[in-house]
């Protein structure tokens, strides 16, 4: 049998896969699983985006443009200049999810062996990315005690090589909910800037940001235009995860023309998300301010909720819909698969993300967890009140 | 300024991106150029699919599961039955286009620096796609003396080294039109199973085959389970390239789990796209039977109306929707842009693809072009009557 890739066994399986099978045996054995482990909304997508699919009236299903519809673009640019962040349709390209974007993004600015420093906590798929393209990822911790702000510039210059092509930072963060000052992202702008880097941020949770702050991109600072690039996503922005377009933004024109050579080799974006996305940019603003006031009480009813909870420790999260929690326990996996395999209240467990599987640092998050707060007010109630049964339970 | 990757640097521009710029100028100029250079079927998409979309009832637009819908795989599987292929759901990965297919197959079996034998002219963007895995394309020649028939297994054997991991077809070809014939796969089982190596099948193309002739695919062949990888896309099939879903199949659970933890890092296909193509899967026979027919029709009137020009060698297509011509030139990228800025008959030219772009090795295609017949008979008989008349004044 001819034997698969080394990069292959490398691969990350994704650490909440292991669960499934556990979640599903909870299942059959009747008991209600509570899912505080997934990013996938339950918001209702915006009626206009839904509606403009069934409103379809293609003939011939054919390929978009490579970089995505011109008429698209230019919308995005729109969106964009609303935000104050000026580009125009060159600097983008459409993408089949921020997925894609973040894969155009290594192979553009990484050669194998080449290192990205992204603090950690991250979004595990980064590592998945990073195998695939042979790159590798040097983290660089970031801690629950500072609420995951950005660690020391000093520290980012210790772990900076001659390999070190660039720094990713996911703002607002995934897993921490952490949201960079504009005075931290102008520390990584002159830091990038002093050491000729790529400065790459994940902004697909832009819009979701809480008590009243305000998202700062990348792309606001000047002078840091050959330096950024943005991967953005319509995927939790309007609720539509399903669709599968996201998009690479940046000033930097060898960027955009190399990632343009990445993208005519996978032909285009879908083109029904495509039509979806671009109608989704009408939605109106009552959609956004429904959807971040409904984010805004789940946020503090989790946190006063697990606040209650002896021996646990939340980072107060300022952007997007996750916190990373500490519990009183040393091995979040175990405890994660236990709460499937052996535990219930009234016939109801929880399912959560253990954090370990968002370090790259080995060992590091063992006691943490992610919670994501896109499930109803009630649920997330009823969620936290098991997990503090859970581990009365657990360590008694 | 950061430097982008060198891998960057060598991906390759589409071999027709190059002709685009002239071809909008000569289009500015009022000329009409008709399009041979691109295998965008002008096709009706089938209503059953467009209908589907249309009468889509979501609510929340959202991931599907990583490797397709069971119900889509399992009506797939079913599909793949009826072509005398037994395999299963999970057996197959639906993925965006037969594009994401072949960049899982790369990653999953071929680590940089890695080989893969493929018959060459091939599908383009097999280039891009092994660039951006870091693996070495080593290309075996077939000839349009012999209709781009497998090459000589002899000829594989004295490429195979140690870095070989696999082999690569695309049947029926792209732009060869080669089909290969029962034997011709069982000569390619031997080999590989000798050599310890994956066979790879890019059968995009299955459905559409002439004369009468069968589609032999990889999977039909006993034996092979261990080795054959089949690359599939509905794009084509259904004329619907705008859907971006294709899917990767193989009996080998290695590679499917492995292949599994690339779908995973991209989270999931289009679902749109996905409801569409499951839809597409009850098209009724007639379809296709008439799509048939009309290509079978365009290939002939082709043909026959390439063997009228003097100097022109045809290779005879058996399958897909391209053909090789050989013209008397020596230079067809000077060749197609002299055509877009210099020519034109009664304001109408024809841009063709310079076959130079599909082979890698250096010297190749000079000669030649590559025809798509995805035009009606009409404009097909005018195209070639121009290109007649522009031999003459090019070569005179
Ligand atoms: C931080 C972050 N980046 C990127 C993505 C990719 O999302 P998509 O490909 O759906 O745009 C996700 C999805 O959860 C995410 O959390
Ligand atoms: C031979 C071959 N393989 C694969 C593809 C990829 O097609 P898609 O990604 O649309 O399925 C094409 C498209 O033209 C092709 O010609």
């Amino acid at each position: 049998m001819p034997s698969i890739s080394a990069k292959g066994l490398q691969m990350p399986a994704s650490p909440i896969r292991k669960l499934v099978p556990y979640a599903e045996e909870a299942k059959k054995r009747g008991t209600h699983v509570i899912h505080l482990n997934i990013g996938q909304p339950d918001i209702k997508t915006p009626q206009i985006a839904l509606d403009a699919v069934r409103n379809h009236t293609i003939e011939v299903l054919a390929y978009s443009m490579t970089e995505g519809s011109e008429q698209y673009r230019e919308k995005i640019a729109a969106y964009y200049a609303k935000k104050d962040i000026q580009v125009t349709s060159n600097d983008i390209i459409v993408t089949t999810g921020g997925s894609e974007a973040l894969s155009f993004v290594m192979g553009t600015i990484m050669d194998a062996e080449d290192e990205i420093i992204i603090p950690e906590p991250f979004y595990a798929n980064y590592n998945g990315f990073a195998t695939a393209s042979g790159v590798n990822v040097v983290p660089i911790v970031s801690t629950i005690e500072n609420n995951f702000a950005l660690p020391a510039i000093a520290d980012f210059e210790k772990l900076i090589t001659p390999k070190t092509k660039a720094i990713l930072i996911c703002n607002p963060g995934n897993p921490t909910g952490y949201l960079y000052s504009k005075d931290e992202i102008q520390q990584l702008a002159r830091l990038v800037k002093k050491h000729n880097l790529f400065l790459v941020a994940d902004e697909v949770y832009r819009e979701f940001t809480y008590e009243g702050r305000k998202h700062y991109s990348i792309l606001q600072e000047e002078g840091l235009e050959e330096h950024a690039i943005i991967v953005d996503s319509v995927s939790k922005r309007y609720s539509m995860c399903g669709a599968r377009i996201g998009c690479l933004v940046s000033k930097n024109k060898e960027v955009v023309q190399t990632a343009m050579k990445f993208a005519q080799a996978r032909l285009s974006p879908p083109t029904f998300a495509q039509i979806a996305s671009e109608a989704a940019l009408d939605t109106p603003q009552a959609y956004f301010d429904d959807v971040i006031e409904e984010y805004a009480e789940r946020r503090n009813i989790l946190i006063s909720e697990l606040q209650k909870l002896e021996g646990v420790k939340v980072a107060i999260p300022q952007g997007a819909f996750y916190c990373v929690v500490e519990l009183p326990i040393s091995n979040s996996d175990d405890f994660a698969q236990w709460l499937l395999e052996k535990f219930d209240v009234d016939g109801k467990t929880v399912m959560v993300a253990p954090a370990a599987g968002f370090y790259a640092t080995k060992g590091l998050g063992e006691n943490q967890i992610r919670i994501a707060y896109v499930l109803k007010k009630e649920q997330l109630i009823s969620a936290v009140q098991i997990l503090g049964a859970a581990l009365k339970k657990y360590n008694g």
